[in-house]
């Protein structure tokens, strides 16, 4: 049976009779805040969800940590850009790492630069992401991805690799965290969490996209039956934990959080994963609007771009590229009553400040900022 | 602005830049008590909902009510056809006419009788309605739509005139009403009901063909706003009326609940009618429920073939063929409170009772009929 990655050729997602497969071949290097250091460790095992205390994948670089030097290329429409917006914004590396800001209806060679005053990341001068991935591997054939890191001066495209991203934000740029950061992977949790990081990023964060790219009504029903099955263990999970690891926001919230966002807007109905709509999930629904009402969460959720990205690139499952103007979403301000579950969300840490003008979200595209 | 009909070449129901427009030219033709006396009617004004009390339309033709001789084929997929099974049903007509059942694909040239041995309707011996359309009509250009009486002799279709048909069900087949069976049309009540099953018609029933099939953005937001208008009047005028016209069932509720029968597992994501799920909506969804319990209204539902209508019929917008396994549908037999609202759902009259064996939606397409 053919494969078929989420970027391919613009609006064709899915093959007929296959199931859906990512693509999970990325661009490996990393940044760093001791390059030797890391090149003398072991080189990770096979993961899908990034690795700690390892050091680099065969052919991978280390790059420095240096503040000013990187810009992070990341739409807000794409689920696994937006993990590596939240971290930074929980972190507080606005100022040490820029964010470029892709429209969120890529063309049919790259995510572009199409909201920007010019059409132009005024950082990068580039009209479109490619250019990047180019400008580090001419001709560069995999998929052009958000979350990219650009190295500014050389306009190149560091590392894509974004399960790995979010984790040296955490680890190694903590010389440059804000006053306050929460600690995303507590000591010794991140071998506590990978179970559930690996189950929801299988069975939820791509579960999503297997329900929608499936080739076959046999595929789809497969897709579906997996994705449920994980939310109603989630749903369970959650009923007892405020948090998925406890009482204390973490990277496995995070990764969570961004496609819980995308559920009632896009997955439901857009990828058929419609048993139920999350704000009928009880405990995943209260767990969402607490994460969403907390800074750092939902105020980096643009759902019109969300939707537009999802309804317009997709042109398979989507011919008329019509986007759905539902559903409400003013429930998502709705009390949540989480808090009866115990824990301090940030740790010994402080929530980050609001968003800077510059980043916020357009009014009317999220009910924190209302038109 | 080119217009399209629903029921055009097979896939095709969307017209780019342009607003759907139900085609609503009809085989007038009648089937009532006393032709002679009808004939001698005035022609009814130009109505979508039908009338009472006039003659025919330009053309038309009356037939003797006999029972026995015509055969009402009614796609159980189909909420226009659905509507004349409920009514069939509640007023006792099932051995008077008979129920021929297309299944829920039809191809591109017509409804089949896919389901039935052999593929052949029992009593028409046809394989797809087309051929009795054109056994009355050669070359019949038009939509092969359901419902259709069918004149049993003959084999050629009477009627399709939907709006048309189950006032004459209620009031020229009176003689073949079993005892007990309600007055769907209390004297004077139709003039009463006309704006109700108007405004519902225009902009519930066809309004969420209006949002499936509009052709351009524009025309799917102005058809989503005048959507939910409409049903944001319902959810009001439901909240203190048990049914639609007040305390008993009437033809305006045979009506809406067709649409609202289908509305989760079809309109809201394939239509993209989302602004919320109608078991969002406390009264429609509560009047939606209690309807569904009635004898003569859910074990009419047949959801799975509801779907796969469809889902597999409309190839321009889903054109993977995939239907979805949602949503949950075990809330239609949630209880509903609407009692306290008082009434009495068949007035003077009684229950229908349970729905004859060769007639049952098959199990598991119902959650009256687990699987």
């Amino acid at each position: 049976m053919a494969k078929k990655t989420e970027h391919s050729t613009k609006g064709a997602y899915v093959t007929t009779g296959a199931e859906f497969t990512r693509d999970t071949n990325y661009i490996e290097d990393r940044i760093v805040a001791d390059p030797a250091a890391v090149r003398a460790l072991p080189a990770p095992p096979p993961s899908k969800i990034g690795s700690l205390g390892f050091g680099l994948s065969e052919g991978a670089e280390a790059w420095p940590v240096e503040p000013g030097r990187y810009r992070l290329v990341a739409a807000a429409a794409c689920p696994w850009a937006n993990r590596t917006i939240i971290v930074r914004r929980l972190l507080g590396l606005e100022d040490a790492i820029s964010l470029g800001r892709p429209g969120p209806t890529h063309d049919s060679r790259s995510w572009t630069f199409d909201l920007d005053p010019g059409g132009v990341d005024p950082v990068l001068g580039t009209e479109r992401l490619q250019q990047n991935y180019f400008a580090r591997f001419p001709g560069y054939s995999r998929g052009i991805t958000v979350p990219a890191i650009v190295d500014i001066p050389t306009g190149g495209v560091v590392t894509n690799d974004y399960p790995q991203i979010t984790l040296d934000f955490s680890t190694e740029w903590r010389e440059f965290h804000r006053e306050g950061a929460p600690d995303l992977l507590p000591e010794g949790g991140f071998e506590e969490m990978r179970p559930v990081i690996e189950r929801v990023f299988t069975e939820v964060n791509n579960g999503v996209y297997r329900c929608g790219f499936a080739g076959s009504q046999e595929a789809y029903d497969a897709a579906y039956a997996r994705l449920w099955e994980a939310m109603d263990w989630l749903e369970e999970r959650l009923s007892s934990r405020r948090y998925l690891m406890g009482g204390t926001i973490t990277e496995a919230d995070v990764r969570l959080f961004t496609t819980l966002a995308r559920f009632d807007p896009v997955y439901h109905g857009h990828f058929k994963a419609n048993r139920n709509k999350l704000d009928e999930m009880e405990h995943l629904w209260g767990y969402a609007r607490d994460l969403f009402q907390t800074p750092g969460f939902g105020d980096t959720i643009d759902f019109v771009q969300i939707k537009r990205h999802y309804y317009i690139t997709h042109e398979d499952i989507n011919p008329t590229g019509i986007v759905p103007a539902g559903p409400d979403l003013a429930g998502w301000l709705d009390p949540h009553d989480r808090a009866r579950l115990g824990g301090e969300p940030f740790g010994d840490g402080t929530p980050p400040e609001p968003v800077r003008e510059e980043e916020r979200v357009a009014a009317g595209h999220n009910p924190l900022y209302p038109a």
